[in-house]
């Protein structure tokens, strides 16, 4: 039998010529995959077609918005993943769900290899392959950009060769991955880290500091996770996108950030992702509504390994599991809502209420009502220095 | 001889009081230390004098603006110091200091004890008492509202009764602690984690929602320390002053959060750090350009520690002494510019240059001039996931 | 109502004044409940009538070895929880499940308050506080000893003068406790640093330095849980004590140091664990089999915490809690058989086999069979290496 | 010019060959370096001469031995050391050591490339291979068994062909590697990690189950140097040697276990060594005894990276520098003296003095002199708790 090769196809120039370049170099049928994660663009059936035009033996859409936000956004919003403080791992989120559907299709269709169009440079090429061999072993990973020397000239080259049914206009400027969760952008003049970005990168977002009205919203949460906006209430997918659009609308999100990437170079990144942003700058400060003091600050270290461990492309690791399983529990009280102020580029929490707060009025006022006992201070602070003390004795008679 | 006290004076209605009241409670002497680290307000000398027309045996005022610039923020800022991801420990950094004038104080005057203002349900007393005692262990400690029952309402009838030379209007409704660092505000008003802050309880920073012009700067470092402004030599002291006069003028550095106290209870503060938050931001940056992956990834870690060790109050601690073994380590080649835009409450940088920069454009290009090497990667990512790839096939034959 | 005080009973000297003394001081009525944690020693029933002679108005015991074994031992035996890389928590263990027992005792009979018979300055009494703070915040907590000024002399003048059913010879020169986990010793003689301590001082153990014939045990593991040991069914309390004898036997499980304590000073302490180390030795061993690299390395640092906060008396605090979400995860695949020789104090693993080892012989050989590909080495030390090459670039360049 | 390629040459027969094969493979000319870490075995001047009777064109030895043990060892007593909380890192402290002469010798000849007798699926390679990609990232790397295919019987067969002056006889079923920090062995039928090692493996360490008179020692350490021994001033490579005799001669040191190599797999590895476990052992009490509580708590996860970057290859990187600063700063106070009974296969410390004690007597006595005030603790334990107890109301209003 032919041997069979699973492809991630975005209905682009790149990986419309993939299914032609991938069966010269290895004789292997060539099965389109395309996953929606909210890249927006075209329609999953016109990219279906592309993709039989294009040479595939057989193609397959599949709608995992709802998905990609519930199983990979969620979880990055229980951890309040940022990647070096910043970014909320817009690109690193979505390929292992991508993922997943490819080893289906694998599995489903005899194939022996999956193929993915990444550069052998970036992150992502760590997150399909690793992703893959951790779900399916046995299957074979190639990259055709990266494995068969696939330059953009010669994919030009190919696709006007044979005709293929795709525009091969001058490549933009921008090499841009977008999904509901947010935007990636990368462009020649931003290599220079000198040069700040231009207006002209930007979608998901408006220009901060145009002048509009402030917009409030009110994000509820159970368990930590978004269930209503204003009141109203939402799936996880809909808080996403509700949100791109207010805060995007109110320039929130950007990201311009110097960032170091898994295989050990440093690059220049320019990120958008208003819903991301507005979702867990909410929810962290829910976490300092509602989790307890040691606990809040242990999970900031166990929130920065997962983010690291998404953005290394080892989304279905043992570690990524166990850190889970801490995370989970921290987010159990994590309910009630945040009241936030969405205006020129910021997200900024203004209320907070829960019925699981641990604040108490009683104990926090130096009203009339306050139940703090001060004696007890005293004795705290003697005990809660002493070793310091100690140690501090030492260096004096030293 | 009479016992001798060492108040920590700052000259207001309370510490005023607290020289009479200490005197009749111990029968002690009392000498009044007031030091200067950027909190604005009155002379140095009106408040010396004030000191000792309230009773005190000796009264002695310190600039220590430098000194808190250089020995306490600059610390701070090289840890990138945010105490739950937010708060550049404004109140906590200035303890220390102070500490260390008021045990100078007591060796010089021979007091046996040490006192000062705080209640007994916050962070003050401990980095007070705590502080103390490790530069003086054999030094008392006493907190005349806290142990004493020292009143506000007292402390007013206290006032009038003898005729202290200090105003006894009412108490304005916000508590304030300011140094050139930053500012704190707790109000009861506030101590509604619903209500929202007014423009009313900001004075470092202009609204940001007002339209203005937006503010470029461009902040040196060299070693972690920020040298120079717009290309003109700073102090430490010089580049927060300035920095809280353009951020500030811009929105830029407002908090307000639900804080863990080290007391157990959980609190709302609103915060002001125009130049505290500018420079940070700056620091991070510049540390993303110059700084290894691995040594950024853990310095989150001991970065985090050291501002919770300080916000603890454990500024004298051997455990601080360590980190910072590793923290100067850390700066070594945190040299270079960042430019920021300031405006609209949002300090963005949009550009960073430096000689140690570990950004390599030839490693970073997709375009011509490209020298990595991308054979490598398929070793690299075939390896970097075997771990877990043995344990998914594990998971696979269960 | 007259209030009511439950007592923690031991059936010793101590407590068995603090019913009478109690009584006194507070005019409460007094409860003396015994839980049975595997101390050994007397039988409960004699205890039971013992506190009802010196006055109790009711007396409790309860059998809690199994609940002490399966509840409290068994997690710390899954996160190998060693304070200070070294002591296996025996009496940090206990408190919690007594404390368990008292609250629930309090409940039954309406008391107002919990009485222990611990010092101020050790950490038992914070294990008892806490814990009954954490379980029902409003109960109040007495120590007579450190809130009553009740010393040993008063003790023993008190059991003489009201005939107390108790024998009130001189005190050993021993500070004792014990239980199915461990036993704890502290001596006059052993707080000189400098001194050894004597073979007296031992019970659980035989001396390791005899001369004896060596064991062999396989002790077989089923996620993370002791099930079998050579190869006969065990509950957690069999495995417990069955290797108490056989490692005791051996002389395994001694161990001497110098502890922090969590009230700040530093402790000289000795004990004996013998079960308790060879469970821990075996299920290390196992882990090193059967967990994947990157989850065992970051499980030590939560194993670590977790023994922290058990020691700091914080067992129902929520991070103990969420850090044992993520040490469940990590023990799922914990399952398999570990031989090891006992002998000489040392309990050695020589063998180690599962159904869910990680280790790969074929990857692990280099005899025929090895199906490691080496050529893909070369690139991943490249990658793994370059962000630190390009640092070394750079100081090379400087 | 004739390229020119450094040899880490051993003497033995892999890198006897590989000087001929080297030369074969890339026409280069090869110059031998072997250092002496203390591994023991024939002269110097032998191996030298060797080295060009196989056709080196140059051979340089050198005496590195307190080099390793000031530079490399040190450091790692310093650290307590222990990779998975076992494995003091023998081979891996000596590769650097390795590199800093062979970077040397390669700068001293004009040499383009290094070579090492590396296998592709070990942790050494990487050592090297990143050692010298930061010392020297233009020189370039090869190894003649993973990159040209040099398997065991072709060298005996090139060493047959070309009458190479080495032995050629059977492989000892043994692979060995040793320095003067201990000894670590593979070996066929340990690849089976159910079967135990046999006594016939050990070198450095006598039977521990033989009865023998047990060895009393005490060690003096100066910031965590080891300086003395039984009062007598020693090296630090002394140190290590007199304690490899004695600790060697009580079967102290002996290690199996199964590891998780850099490369990704687990294999089971056997090492022995007995100074280094002494030293470490009585290192960490010293800590016990000197270092404060948090700084000590800390210190376990400081260690930990430190371990794990050594054993990952990455001696020469940012984030171990970085480390050392903290370590360092940790190690001030670690002066004074611990006690230790070898015997048995165990180094068990029984008493411990130091001018740098935090053991406080008066602190920690039950007897007259209890300087502790108790009366403290209640309001410690009140706020210590208060977190967790305001945590456990939340769940009980649920």
């Amino acid at each position: 039998m032919t041997e069979r090769v699973v492809l991630a196809y975005s209905g682009g120039l790149d990986t419309s010529v993939c299914i032609g370049w991938i069966a010269e170099e290895t004789g292997a049928e060539v099965i389109a995959v395309a996953v929606d994660v909210g890249q927006g663009g075209e329609d999953l059936e016109v990219i279906r077609k592309r993709a039989l035009a294009c040479g595939a033996v057989e193609a397959e859409v599949a709608d995992a918005r709802d998905e990609f936000a519930d199983g990979y956004c969620l979880p990055a919003i229980k951890a309040n993943a940022l990647y070096m403080d910043r970014y909320p791992l817009v690109s690193a989120l979505s390929r292992p769900v991508i993922v997943k559907h490819l080893v289906a299709a694998a599995h489903k269709h005899g194939a022996s290899t999956v193929a993915h169009g990444c550069t052998g440079k970036g992150n992502d090429q760590v997150r399909f392959e690793a992703g893959i061999s951790s779900l399916a072993p046995d299957l074979k990973c190639i990259a055709p950009v990266r494995d068969y020397a696939m330059t953009r000239d010669k994919a030009i080259a190919f696709a006007e060769a044979n005709n293929l049914p795709i525009a091969t206009t001058k490549k933009s400027p921008y090499s841009i991955d977008q999904n509901v969760f947010g935007r990636a952008v990368e462009t020649g003049f931003l290599e220079d880290i000198w040069n700040g970005p231009i207006e002209d990168v930007y979608e998901y977002t408006q220009n901060p500091a145009e002048p509009r009205e402030a917009d409030e919203v009110v994000i509820t949460f159970k368990q930590g996770v978004p269930v209503a906006i204003d009141g109203k209430p939402v799936t996880v997918l809909q808080a996403i996108e509700q949100l791109n659009q207010r805060a995007g609308a109110q320039g929130i999100g950007r990201l311009d950030m110097v960032e170091d990437r898994l295989v050990g170079i440093k690059s220049r990144e320019i990120y958008e992702a208003p819903g991301a942003i507005a979702l867990i700058t909410a929810h962290q400060e829910l976490e300092n509504v509602t989790v307890e003091r040691e606990l809040a600050r242990y999970k900031k270290g166990v929130d920065q390994r997962w983010g690291e461990l998404v953005y290394d492309g080892l989304w279905f690791s043992p570690l990524k599991r166990a850190l889970e399983g801490f995370v989970e529990e921290a987010n159990e009280h994590v309910s009630g809502d945040v009241r936030m102020t969405l205006h020129g580029g910021r997200a900024v929490v203004t209320g907070r209420r829960s019925e699981e707060s641990l604040y108490d009025f009683n104990l926090a006022t130096y009203d009339t009502g306050d139940t703090f006992d001060q004696s007890l201070s005293k004795g705290f602070i003697e005990i809660f220095g002493l070793s310091s003390k100690i140690a501090a004795r030492r260096s004096l008679r030293a």
